[in-house]
């Protein structure tokens, strides 16, 4: 488990870092990118549901990998493997949104609530990153691929073995592989959600 | 007063979701918007009050609300009368102006805190709709016709009749009417603050 | 030391309102603007470790300082040698680097987290300062004169310097000496950080 967190903070790390280049930033820029995209989302959500000081705050282990990772892939790293990098941020996508359900359920909040930290635990690191870089964030545009739905429909699946007292290891790899499996079919065969 | 606050959620909801048609996003980001628009100015009330979990995770109600507002104008409403839509808004610029003067002064802080926090409450959603739709937030914006300072001037209108013990109700009902008439006024007579 | 505070605060409160007005905004953005410079970083920080309300909340005095210099300067001045701001801004930089380490220090948070949060009081209001005139923050960008870089080695100095129990004051002045010294040489000798 934790390691996987740590591979899923890397990976938004690195894109992150990449992001800032193509934006002619200097390493500053590349590093705080790394983070707002690593650490956006959970911190989101600590700060909205009051779990403060925020997660990483108290695991300065994470603050280091993105760091490093945010730095070394700024000044060394030349283009990363599109395919690659899809995998590694499905799996974080995944990850994530269950383990912002999860907290969530732990304060005893409403099911519903649970849903929407989930998804705002996948999704806002991405769009902290867009809002840094000055542009609207990709996953509200129009060919955006089953990103955040990805992340809905698993985190609903997340909360509802819960609720029906499924083991909670078995509830959260089910749920994030379904994330994971839904959000590489809409990248391989270009679903996007209908226009008005 | 549930019924008014649910009024301009939805209100909120509706004009953030028209707004994120207009930037080509998806229904995801049509929905994030409506969030932003709807629960922004009190989120982030209660975040630098440290009334966490903040308000709308305490009502998942207030949360359908602006999710299924919100996504229905995405794909059903064509266009809003503009009138109507202008004195709804004004209705809940009033409304959440007092109440986040009245959470304030519930913790006992100063009033000049109050004043600030009715105004954050009031208007901070649409700020937060702009940032994402990314564009100069637009009360901030020379030709704005007293948004901010319809608010700002009911509420220390309000945060006085408290201090001179003036039944709650009653204050609360007169700075808002005052909010709610200040703010059309300014619209139909085309008031403007006065550039430097 | 409460008298530099508020230098700080009426510098980046006057910084904030005139590049509002460059932007074309209205007294009600240059306010907001000038607010958020004023106290975009101490508020993240406070925020991100829990320390609620934040800081500004709890002293008025600080908000109609931000308020009264925010509205003269957008009303009143034209223009601000740049040589007395960027050295007054650089007194301010220095300052908050310190005082956001200090308070996260007192939390027994690692040291790691204490540079982070020094960093992040000392640059963050800039940083939200240029999200809402809607561009990418100078501090990023390839041409920036160690800004953060100057709060980050000076910081790391300071949690060094407490960490070998150095009395508290000697460590605060030389720290903020040091980022003060470390700017202002940066922007003279035109010193920036090494592209990829």
């Amino acid at each position: 488990m934790l390691i996987i967190t740590y591979i899923a903070v890397v990976a938004s790390a690195i894109s992150g870092a990449l992001e800032a280049r193509k934006n002619e930033m200097d390493i500053v820029g590349a590093v705080t990118i790394a983070f707002a995209t690593a650490f956006g989302g959970g911190t989101i959500r600590d700060l909205l549901l009051g779990r403060t000081p925020v997660f990483w705050v108290l695991d300065p282990g994470l603050t280091i990998a993105a760091f490093v990772f945010g730095a070394l892939s700024y000044y060394r790293l030349d283009r990363l493997s599109k395919t690659l990098f899809t995998v590694v941020d499905a799996i974080g996508l995944g990850l994530f949104s269950v383990l912002g359900a999860t907290y969530t359920l732990q304060l005893e909040l409403s099911p519903i609530v649970a849903v929407l930290m989930g998804v705002v635990t996948g999704v806002f690191g991405g769009v902290l990153r867009d809002l840094f870089c000055n542009r609207i964030p990709k996953i509200f545009r129009h060919n955006t691929t089953l990103y955040a739905t990805s992340s809905f429909i698993g985190t609903c699946l997340f909360v509802l073995f819960i609720r029906l007292d499924m083991d909670h290891l078995l509830a959260s790899t089910t749920s994030a592989g379904v994330i994971f499996i839904l959000r590489l079919a809409a990248v391989r065969f270009r679903m996007t959600l209908p226009k008005p």
